[in-house]
């Protein structure tokens, strides 16, 4: 247990956050899962991703971090955005409960389009959940400038997040010869 | 012997899969392997690469990996995929016995031809067998979002399977001071 | 005291330097810092950024250090700078005493505007000192080639500045299965 | 010594090697020099560089590396190659003796020629001897395929050879927290 928090304790988190008028965006990268180390090796479990947080203005400059709404990117979403056009759109579609008996009650969905005229994109979320009848939108735009911090640092995460940086940086050591 | 399975233990794979309707494509990353470090330092002995695995669809998302065909990507080939155009088309042709006895038995080619409308490619195997007279195809389209994350995974793994990221990265310690 | 003296004289440093006409330009970049580890994590408390560093010439091929003008860049304006196009140009305004008794006495200004025919860049750094009634302006032009090198090493800084190379090569080992 | 001998052993070596018709062309990287660590910590004391070593062909796929010419690339002249566009050239001038008593007695020139449509790059480099009266030149055409990976390894390499990447993963641990 020791050892365990000791883990936990190391682990280090980050973001990149644009406050608007209404909501602000926050994104943050996820690590990737590999399973348990066995004689073969180990392996990605599971793919890590892109974290989007939305969270609402109630106030000049005051966020409520409750009403937090998340989108998580899987690595080919991230290469949708990172692959973007300057006058192209793109939207995603996610069921949180998809393969459960809850499937189909609540529909996220985050689109991207542009400000116009080259000048960045509005990131757009939406999350309509059928049993409570209600249907949260938040929408932030993005400058030209904090779009390329985004496509930067995910591009940077994409590898990350596959898991292809600990593939190919995890240089199993030679034997050593025998001492002769 | 322990030493050695500690090692093979330690190793990490990951690999990026999309799956379609006739074929899945999936594509990892290899290492390279440098010489047995001697008193000059080590070099690389054999260039990593790009391994692409196709294996055929047999029923709705129901794949056979036991059909696998194989192509390991070259740094050179790397280069000419992650550079290509909207609109270009490249093709690569392999002979797994090249230089033994059996070269040009089985031919092996992978083309890559725009879908159109810069909308991703189709990624196409074939592999000719001359002695058993069969020739197996496998067809992937690939999305512009998916071929995105080939092209991101794709230029962060060149510089490692060519060894320059340990070329770059081992900084050898200065000889530390003597004790006085 | 001995413990934080040993990592001090771990840092290194690195810059990228310009010698120019009238004024000299030293880029390098700043790394973020942590909170203290803690059962949860540690997360940025401050964004790094990349310091722009301007010293004026005071005869040919002299340089004096100690009139320098400095000016971060955040990760906001690393973007603005890395997504400049070739016609394009850009300004930042900064306030070195924002949120103190002596806000507004000093205003910093950085403008990058093009050399023109796809050149390079001119950078123009103005601090003008409401107090003292000074206002110094430097100005160096960088060219195609040396603003290739800082849009190179600053999309590298990028994600390092904003911690994301922390949070995702931080890998915390699982906890060591039990001895049996 | 032994310690050297150790370090030494550590270093490790890559390229990327093109063999044509009447010259082979390799690219490697090489590390910079900091400073001997110190209170304030360590800075660079020498850029590192991208070495360019042409060999000429002697026969049918066979070369002689003793007739070897070097040039080695700055970290601006890393800039100007990979921000060559399609149609562009581009020369350098180095000088081997430069600032010692047999300044301008060699002359080496490499020039970047686009091999038209599209198709990549011829890399010539001249050696003048002015003492010896010869005249040392190569030429290697470079496809595009290949330019990309000299494009991709190069602009990898550039964060490093700065010393960039050292500055910006040097994470001297904050001091232990006093034992309770």
């Amino acid at each position: 247990a020791a050892n365990y928090d000791e883990n936990a304790s190391a682990k280090k988190f980050a973001n990149y956050t644009v406050f608007k008028g209404k909501a602000a965006l926050s994104i943050s990268p996820i690590l990737p899962v590999f399973s348990k180390p066995e004689s073969g090796g180990s392996r990605v479990n599971r793919n890590g991703s892109v974290m989007l947080t939305f969270f609402p203005a109630v106030g000049q400059r005051k966020y409520d971090f409750t009403k937090k709404q998340l989108f998580a990117l899987s690595p080919t979403e991230v290469g949708s955005l990172i692959s973007l056009g300057a006058a192209e759109s793109c939207e995603f579609f996610h069921d949180p409960s998809m393969k459960s008996s809850h499937e189909g009650q609540v529909k996220k969905s985050l689109s991207i389009t542009p400000l116009g005229n080259d000048n960045g994109y509005f990131l757009n979320i939406s999350v309509m959940n059928n049993v409570e009848k209600t249907n949260e939108r938040m929408s932030v735009p993005v400058t030209k400038a904090e779009f390329a911090v985004m496509r930067t640092a995910l591009s940077f995460a994409l590898p990350h997040i596959m898991g292809w940086d600990q593939a190919l940086t995890c240089h199993p050591q030679s034997p050593s010869a025998p001492a002769s």
